[in-house]
């Protein structure tokens, strides 16, 4: 039995899918601070005109530059692997796929949509690129992209994240990046800070409002921001994961999977694995797609579809989107990635339309899936991955009970080796499990109270 | 132009090839304290016999059983790559391949001779190995092969690299082997040595001492010692690497290469790629053949072939190998796992024949070559693995001077996810080179004035 299946470099997807396009209802817009739709103009101090125009684009199918096709190769297309190993020590009649997205030089999904951004913002004349990083894989995929075509990077990094993981910071500077503690004292927002909390331990939020005027205020105008999830932009040039997944499991002879599993955080490797199989359920398959959020950080599972900004600072567009509210703050699980408070527009919309069947799930017991998966498959996988691997599992347990030969396909989003911390708190029995007591989000919520709020009716249609 | 070649895994070789069957003279036996012949049965309560049986054996080819090839299955066959990006930064006419032992879940070559011989000693009815590691790669691959096949592992760490490198250690307990700092309290050997020195900073002897007594003393028999390099059995299982590297070359329609390269420590990575390569070379093809070695540990290009101990404590047979001395303590350079006094015995006798050309490069130029790696194919390579890359990098720049189009390849053995202090160092201008006076050789080869000699003529033949 094949445990690989390797799409030749000549089949990679040669265009994006945009779920845009077949959602039973047209996206809604994101609102400016006036409560009115921004216009693709108002972004263009941030980011360059060609990704805006892919942000709104409802297009189906986008194509791929070659250039950046032959930027990707260095990786892709990535192997879909059977989790065969991991299916004999469970028992079950389930077969797992995965696609093993860990394979990337900076080891996650995240590079697919940095060397796409990288490319067309060099193509738009720009010259540099900031963004921020939590726990560093973003900052990272993104330095990445820029070295290899020539562009400066430089990522604001949440302090505490710097101090404690020197390891991601030591990747970004290989690649040519440079990394700042955020708050810092080269900008505006971060001297702000600085200058009332000299001991912040700082803020993803902190970091977008640094990341954010370090590109608007080059006097040459030759530096952008760059966003690694939440965007449709970034959702669209992660759907090559799910494309590739499909020929994979063609070139098997294998049917439509029967679950389709994500972690989703802002959302980006889950609809990158799913989108191009939500075409196939809006087109009547019967596939269940679940994305799967941590327990005490759970926006899909708990909170409400709104209007809400993306950053703490409030400075992004309101986005429509399931919230937990700007000012909530997530508890300090392993998984930094899966740590924010909104989500992804189109996967918030394709949860309101009922195409998505989101579950959450405690760290503890993603932790003790991901070390039967290290035991079993061998590979140490990422916090944040260990929630798609735990849906994995309770869907093969499931299968097991039914008595069903089920095809369960999930994203492994990345690699665990720059995050060993988690697996020694678990190992010695020191991890426990946040819950999210009812009032506490009932608390950050009500940050949202005086935003405009997005028409729906009971359908979920507007 | 592909820049990935995968080998299906029905194509997987399914027989390790023995350069010891086709060396032009037979190799030299490894001798006792007395100074005669060790027999097998000597080796018996270090290793089981069916290990043994391989280390002896003369026999060209011998089987990989199928349950060997289930394991390896997990990540091999692995990719032929070509450096294209390199290339064209070069811009050199030369080729530039290279195997990928990156994408094991270890992430080097260590496993492909990890998960044999932890199969071999379970099919022995051994329960628990033993080993000693430095910077931690062997220690992992073998908690990653024993985690496979249900074994127990208990691992003795050198303690400077047991504090330094926590990451390491969690790699291994998560894959539930025990990893203790060396020298330990649970030996003899560690005992005593604490006793007068108990702020040591420990070292591979003492471990290597600590890993055989823990073995050996097993009351119940049941526990083996496990070696990750220098041994015949170790060279034999990294064949594979080269094998598929040939089937892969002629899938692409490549010729035989002119350059074949890998760095060398304890010579098991760059025998794994290169001695399938030697026998074509003894059947006359003309191929260059190159271990690289740092300037600082020059086993290969500066020290006699000898008979010499393979460790510090005299514990183990004297090996016929190149050896700077038992004594030699290398200076601490970042590629840990080149620092070693010895050699491989085969790949020490097929230098004596003149197969092979040994070079020396000094740390800077391989960091120098390694980010240049970074930000072109994309990847961070072990600072082992650098030393390849820096000797491809100066043949792609003959082959340019020359005009020729070379085909290059080279053994990628590790990724550096988990050593990336060293190029911290080395971005920040902080990282030296380090030269070996003569007198200092001579002090260290000192070490083996009254030890046997190897019998030898000048065209290296006995």
């Amino acid at each position: 039995m094949t445990v690989k299946v390797f799409l030749d470099e000549k089949d990679i997807p040669r265009q994006w899918y945009n779920l845009a396009a077949d959602l039973p209802t047209p996206m809604l817009p994101p609102l400016g601070p006036d409560g009115n739709p921004v216009n693709p103009e108002m972004l263009a101090p941030v980011f360059p005109m060609n990704l805006i125009e892919q942000e709104v684009s409802t297009e189906r199918w986008i194509d791929i530059p070659e250039e950046v096709l032959d930027l990707l190769y260095r990786w892709r297309p990535s192997p879909l692997r059977r989790a065969k190993y991991l299916e004999e020590a469970l028992g079950t009649p389930a077969k797992i796929y995965y696609k093993d997205e860990g394979v990337s030089p900076p080891g996650s999904h995240k590079p697919n949509t940095a060397v796409a951004q990288a490319w067309y913002n060099k193509q738009f004349g720009i010259k540099k690129l900031t963004t921020e990083t939590g726990a560093g894989q973003w900052g990272s995929a993104l330095s990445f992209a820029c070295a290899l075509l020539g562009l400066e990077c430089k990522v604001y990094m949440v302090r505490i994240s710097f101090d404690q993981k020197p390891f991601r910071r030591l990747m970004m500077e290989t690649w040519g990046g440079q990394c700042l503690p955020s708050p810092s004292e080269t900008t505006n927002a971060g001297r702000e800070i600085l200058k009332l909390h000299p001991e912040t331990p700082g803020s993803l939020g902190i970091a977008i409002s640094e990341a954010i005027e370090a590109a608007v205020t080059d006097p040459k105008g030759e530096t952008r921001y760059s966003l690694g999830s939440v965007l449709n932009h970034v959702m669209l040039h992660q759907t090559i994961i799910g494309l590739e997944a499909k020929k994979q499991l063609k070139m098997i002879g294998e049917k439509l999977p029967d679950v389709v599993i994500g972690c989703a955080g802002g959302g980006s490797n889950f609809a990158g694995l799913s989108f191009p199989f939500v075409a196939d359920k809006i087109n009547g398959a019967n596939i269940r797609i679940v994305p799967v959020e941590p327990t005490s950080c759970p926006t899909l599972t708990r909170a409400p579809f709104a209007y809400d900004h993306g950053d703490v600072a409030k400075m992004t567009p309101l986005l429509p989107m399931y919230s937990l509210g700007h000012t909530f703050v997530p508890p300090p699980i392993h998984a930094g990635g899966l740590r924010y408070h909104g989500m992804a527009p189109l996967v918030s919309q394709a949860t309101v339309e009922g195409l998505l069947e989101p579950e959450s799930i405690p760290q503890l017991e993603c932790y003790e899936s991901a070390v039967l998966w290290s035991r079993t498959e061998g590979t140490i996988s990422a916090p944040e991955t260990s929630h798609a691997i735990a849906a994995a599992i309770r869907e093969a347990k499931k299968a097991k009970e039914e008595g069903k030969e089920k095809v369960i396909l999930f994203n492994w989003s990345g690699h665990g080796l720059m995050d060993l911390t988690g697996y020694q708190a678990y190992l010695s029995g020191r991890l426990e499990d946040f819950a999210l007591p009812e009032h506490e989000m009932q608390e950050s919520l009500k940050s949202m109270a005086d935003l405009p709020k997005p028409p729906m009716n009971k359908s979920g249609k507007w």
